[in-house]
């Protein structure tokens, strides 16, 4: 008794049709891939939501997102799900998941058309990433970048000099936000590169 | 040293390609936006698994879902994850996350090609709408709507008469099913509208 | 006082441009619709990433994932969400949701572009998918399949010679992979075809 393998091929072949290039990337940021967070150096979370109600048997009561919101790399952007910092200024290090050559990072946020008011105020502007060997060393600066409010919910910047350093880890330090007095939102942030050959 | 910041421009911009227009719109019932189930009025939850199985080490008890499911925001309506309640007349009190003028309502339901058997028999047919500006107050009709069988697994309604009234919560009342005698089934609801200056 | 339903039509319908054909299919395999793991016939579990640090108060011990994943359906691939058994052969024995008449088959492993190194190496190539009536018989051969490490991350194989045999359960056999010496990744695995009336 023989069985013969058949394969279907799918046609069409738009599988990648409107998807960003950083969902074609690997990401060494990823946590179930092995990165995480290790420090956001003393950075404030905000917690946005305080409701803690119980009604009718339902638990109501929403804890915050922790940092690792960022690298978890949900398939959908939901209103609320990130990492939200006081004020205009936090900062993540994350351990990579395998020694990378980097050459670009991306930044997710909620797109203007699913925020409630219209607007993406708690969206970071400025930021800066830099790349450590060690959780001890200093970091060297990777570039400095801006995320346009008016532009794509993802976007993947490309550094500015990209070297053949290893790096292990990496620091993003946000500056500005696009105007939320309160509070700003990550909501992913992503580190492509090179595999370094261990 | 200076670091220029490159912005990567995602070309093909297509990614609204094929997507519902409720995903474009902010959705005011949204459970990570600060939306919640406050009621169900006595509608009883029916279990469809009530298998209680370990073997082998795994556990396989698998709980009923609750009515939070409705207003989760689920990327991928997977067969049975969805509040099921007993017979045909189901009803869910929503606190919206904001005060809405309301405009649209969304009702999801599995496609038909995912459901086992080929049939979506278990989905809302006919269902009411109601406004309430507080959780004592009586509730304004917003709408009567039929979700369609044979339509798009996800179908958007334009409120009849929309008003200038701002509300607070919803009340989602299924008038009855496509035919199945035991169970109705709410995969996603949603509410949009413009947000009320507070 | 009338409200009439008004019904919003989506256009563009092109909502499946690009979906693989597996995403229109029933899956018969599915935990939420019923489906469970009942056995991995001693199958070792891999455990790919053995962090199991604290620091700055996050949690960062993960746990390996269980068999359960490769049938939970979850709507993007993410590396390492999926089961990892020692070497190269590996058995997964699924108590179906529904009996059914089989006729096609599908494997998910991850895109190579989202694979950190750029392999896939640890994704299954050949292997056997055996059908049951009931779970103390032999099973019987319904297919030998390869898994194309060059194509499409999400394969159907259509059963060589369908039968109208009605299967409760189906035994998936790994036989060997695309070259990882230590672990094979299963990620997701489907069963397609008709239900049989009970
Ligand atoms: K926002
Ligand atoms: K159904
Ligand atoms: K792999």
């Amino acid at each position: 008794k023989e069985h013969d393998a058949i394969r279907l091929a799918d046609k069409g072949g738009c599988s990648d049709c409107g998807r960003p290039m950083a969902d074609k990337m690997a990401d060494f940021a990823l946590e179930t891939q092995g990165a995480s967070v290790i420090s956001t150096r003393c950075s404030e979370t905000y917690r946005i939501r305080s409701a803690c109600v119980t009604l009718f048997g339902f638990p109501l009561w929403y804890p915050s997102e922790s940092p690792r919101t960022v690298i978890q790399g949900y398939p959908v952007l939901l209103p609320g799900k990130c990492w939200a910092f006081h004020g205009v200024q936090g900062i993540l290090v994350i351990s990579l998941s395998h020694p990378v050559r980097i050459t670009h990072v991306t930044l997710d946020h909620l797109p203007r058309y699913n925020s409630p008011t219209g607007r993406i105020d708690s969206a970071p502007k400025d930021f800066e990433v830099y790349g450590m060997k060690n959780d001890t060393e200093e970091g060297t600066l990777l570039g400095t970048f801006t995320y346009d409010e008016n532009a794509e919910s993802t976007q993947t910047f490309q550094l500015p000099s990209p070297s053949d350093e290893v790096y292990r880890y990496v620091e993003l330090r946000v500056l500005s936000n696009w105007g939320h007095v309160e509070y700003t939102c990550l909501y992913r942030f992503r580190v492509h590169g090179k595999i370094a050959s261990t």
